[in-house]
């Protein structure tokens, strides 16, 4: 692409740096921006910038947060000697979305994932085995998303903390509730009939 | 959606006003941005400020450029009797890939369509019968999309300069080179017909 401007050239090359945005897709954002009134960008800039400089993590389950201790590690309501085990921010969203959970969460920060360069010292594994030796964890559920990192990541941490007394757990995986039969793949239809759950149950939701 | 954090849930907002870009697509560009060096997010952010700040407009012909002429008008080998009017820079950038053409162009800065509130003072239409009242241009090209809009907008500025002695084109619109013809849509199709072209011309390229 040859730019008439560097100012635009410079924009369009940060923001196609983003994934998933090519330089076609960065050009029509950033022309856009243009069209729109100044404040528009500087509150985008701005936004920006804040976040990345002032972000904090809870120091109890890593979560992303304004206060050094998270709303969920903070809300004595909530029982910390469940902790749901995930890889980012979006699940704390979609579980606490679903108001069915009342437990703390452990956000690692990914997966283990020797093709992208991330091996255990790069999650927070260490913190949650040091949270399972302080002998305050009951239970721990795996809530990673159910790929071969995602295993290989439950293992890992599966192995650090065998030693303890706690039970771990995976969430239950299966047809998506409304989802025909005929549709389902495979391998979760055949976990969906393996852990079968008392009828009783599935009538509590 | 429920954000932990106050800096997270601005900097999704304000990246989820640009087109196309969802609030889950905001939240993952985020969130990727956090994984990266502080550097990245810095230089993006200042790339799209000074970019809004000092964006300039070419004088003559309303592309984006950095200087008050920008580099087509003041190239002394393209030919200002011939000029192309086109929506933006991306079809300027567009043409100019081509290396077939040595005119000049007029950027008008869209289409005028009054479904999205544009009139033909939000576009540099009065520049361009200014241009044409002096007396230099030759011939006009339009090269706005084949759209109700642009179809408008040549008709538009067709009235306007109808009075002087200038010849006006539009682009050629025919089936894409090496394109099947059972492929292509029957308007195209119909016009690539009725706009035959002597054999010896298509060989030219
Ligand atoms: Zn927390
Ligand atoms: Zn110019």
């Amino acid at each position: 692409m040859e730019f008439s401007s560097k100012l635009l050239e410079n924009a369009v090359n940060e923001m196609s740096q983003l994934p998933g945005i090519g330089k076609r897709t960065a050009l029509r954002l950033v022309l856009h921006l243009l069209r729109q009134p100044g404040q528009q960008t500087a509150l985008l800039a701005e936004s920006l910038q804040k976040m990345r400089e002032e972000i904090n993590f809870c120091k109890s389950c890593h979560n992303i947060s304004d206060t050094q201790l998270c709303e969920i590690c903070a809300n004595p309501n909530r029982n910390e000697k469940i902790v749901c085990v995930v890889e980012d921010v979006r699940d704390v969203m979609a579980i606490e979305n679903t108001s069915q959970y009342k437990g703390h969460y452990h956000v690692l920060g990914g997966k283990i994932s020797p093709m992208d360069g991330i091996g255990p010292g790069e999650l927070t594994i260490q913190s949650l085995v040091e949270k399972v030796k302080e002998g305050t964890v009951e239970e721990l559920i795996f809530a990673l998303s159910s790929t071969m990192e995602g295993d290989t990541t439950n293992f890992y941490i599966f192995k650090q903390i065998e030693e303890y007394d706690i039970t771990t757990t995976t969430i239950a995986r299966g047809i998506s509730v409304g989802d025909e039969l005929e549709y389902a793949d495979e391998v979760t239809l055949g976990r969906s009939i393996l852990h079968r759950v008392p009828f009783e149950n599935s009538l509590k939701n």
